[in-house]
């Protein structure tokens, strides 16, 4: 089965906007082994919406719509797909009876306006809204299944959510079986070149790459019409190939952030980290405390910016500012020593470096960044030209010092 | 004049993957006039995808497409542009010698599969790809064009603005006027129930609401087909009726971001400021050092996470903790002005907080934050119950320490 998923909303052709309920209702869709073969944005006119319906139901045999079943006149869903598939709108007494006591409940009469909330597509299902007043529709009939719902994230997914389970979920007809990676120290293009040829001969199990800076996630999904573990079988040849190529890069297995995954291992682990930034400026204290649990291990951090900061909050000689200039592997490495004894911590991570634009010269250039982890045993010193804007330099920074931390705790030699 | 907007490839179908040339290519139409009325996301599949072409040519005047022209049999676009539009496709040698030099200029020979990059529809204008080998095609007849362009946003993007300002802004028949603001201390909905029923009166311009935590913005595109003057006009007319609205919460007009509202207002009146951060652990100096220049004012700062740093490196008493709590008026005030003294800065601003999911009571429930600005002569102390989850609560938290910047600076008086 395929589905066609609809956003609808003059507001989501606008200036920088996105559909996010298409990534999630089509993520959801995959688990059960439905995949989404087109996405549409359609603004708030019936003519384009209704014709989008129209040759979706053509097309597939699942249209899911989100959006446009608000009260105003703007809200065009419920016609166009009344149109679409010629049929009437039926009002239901029911659904104002319900948006009334939800306005009742908080001390306002429902405005007039609303009602046009209750019309129904001819034979459709009313679908509970138990956040919003926008009722979602299921429409069934020979090979076209039809899902209206509220274009509110927090009012679309417990709704779909149902609906999926309850009818959705059984007309697929695909067993599924996921594995996910993730690798540090590698680019996009790095990756593709050394998988590519391995993954591109597979159909199935599908496989994503998705690239942040400095990460590089691999996911596989593989289907089955047979049996759960044929499609296990299929994700586990490819996945072992891939993973058997990238293994010096592999962080890990688990469907967790890199964050969340050193977060853990040092919890595990018993050790506690400190941070010293100067050109990530705290990004890796904030990225490290998206974490919950993250107080448990990570005792603080300083953002020594300036150089005078550098000097009087984590007590480096200016003598060595001088001689080696504050973006060096010396700096770094005092940076993280100090770091680490003043606040008492297991591990010390520092950082220095040029985001740019500005700051760069031939020596030193624009994406220079002096990593350094520290431990009272172990002094691990790293440098990258990282390329990319002042944001990109600082998130790719972030990554590869999580990766650096990473494959620190990896050696089961640095143990407590 | 109206386009539709295709982007094509199956992975943009997969796995939390959006498509962003969309957007880049709908805000460049706006800007000359052109309103975007559908945008679709297709597979590597020929009957969707010149279904959906010959479709949008019957659509709209502009039908602007992304990916598929590849070496590989994936790259689907050519042949289903040419299968929609009833044309053959023509083999240009002149294509492959310029790949071929391409290839040959890093040293090796093109691979065979390139040459069906040489592939154009039959009458169509090539584009030259001054990054990749791909060359894009346009494609005039009747009343329809067809742009073919490359998926990789560093090859779309500068042959897209070349044709944009060759051909496709010539063709618009309408002038632009923009008008940005933002706004502070005001959520979504608090802002739309206050304008909605001002601006949703006009059709033009257009006016669209984003949302980031604890930011709003407001954009008006108007557009007319006279003049600039009147395109002016209109969106001045609503603009000063929402800038007047909603006066109290104006941070600024200027079309960059809060953090480079605020490096730019401590540059102009030369002042310096330092943090202390524990809930945001680092959030608010990873924003202001996104900002190119914030070196100039941002000294650096603290991130006393654990309490004891609050007390070693901070200076906060043992006994003020004790007393009020580490998450406490008390002791924001304490950490703002210790960040201040310690590092000579003008400003200190602090945070402490319960960023949750854990670590929440009756008294000090999930979200609540302290903020406190430090001057010599002044302090602001603010606490706020944030909703969401832990990453909002944090972003909010920064985006609201930011607006307390701002309207800091705002007052006159506060002036060096």
């Amino acid at each position: 089965m395929r589905a066609i998923f609809i956003a609808v909303g003059s507001e989501l052709l606008e200036l920088g906007r996105i559909d996010t309920n298409s990534i999630y209702v089509s993520e959801q869709l995959a688990e059960h082994g439905i995949l989404t073969s087109i996405k549409m944005v359609v603004g708030d006119d019936i003519t384009n919406l209704s014709w989008a319906i129209k040759n979706a139901c053509k097309r597939s045999q699942l249209v899911v719509i989100t959006g446009g079943l608000g009260p105003t006149e703007d809200d065009i869903t419920r016609e166009s797909a009344a149109e679409a598939l010629k049929l009437n709108l039926i009002f239901k007494e029911e659904i104002v009876e319900r948006i009334k006591t939800m306005f009742k409940r908080r001390g306002i009469s429902m405005p007039e306006i609303n009602t046009r909330q209750a019309f129904v597509i001819e034979g459709a299902e009313i679908l509970e809204n138990s956040v919003g007043t926008a009722p979602g529709q299921y429409y069934e009939k020979d090979n076209c299944r039809l899902l209206l719902l509220p274009g509110p994230p927090r009012e679309m997914q417990p709704m779909f959510d149902r609906i999926l389970r309850e009818k959705i979920s059984k007309l697929s007809n695909f067993f599924i079986y996921r594995r996910n990676f993730k690798f540090g120290g590698l680019t996009e293009s790095e990756t593709d070149s050394l998988v590519a040829g391995i993954y591109r001969k597979y159909k199935n199990p599908v496989t994503t790459i998705l690239a942040s800076p400095g990460i590089i996630e691999v996911h596989l999904l593989g289907r089955s019409k047979k049996s759960i573990d044929e499609a296990k079988e299929l994700t586990d040849e490819l996945s072992e190939k891939i993973k058997e190529k990238l293994k010096d890069f592999l962080i890990t297995e688990e469907n967790i952030s890199i964050e969340e995954f050193v977060v853990k291992q040092l919890i595990n682990k018993k050790l506690t980290i400190c941070t010293a930034e100067s050109c990530t400026g705290g990004g890796l204290g904030n990225t490290l405390t998206n974490v919950p649990g993250s107080s448990e291990v990570f005792l603080g951090g300083f953002i020594p910016y300036s150089n005078k900061l550098k000097s009087s909050i984590l007590k480096i000689e200016e003598e060595t500012i001088k001689r080696y200039g504050a973006v060096s592997k010396e700096v770094a490495k005092k940076m993280a020593e100090n770091a680490r004894i003043i606040s008492g911590a297991d591990l010390g991570i520092s950082v220095t470096g040029i985001a740019g634009p500005g700051g760069g010269t031939s020596k030193k250039p624009v994406g220079l960044v002096f990593m350094h982890l520290n431990t009272e045993k172990k002094d691990i010193s790293q440098y990258k030209i990282f390329p990319g804007g002042r944001e990109i330099v600082k998130k790719r920074t972030v990554n590869y010092c999580l990766n650096m931390i990473c494959n620190y705790l990896k050696d089961e030699k640095n143990q407590r």
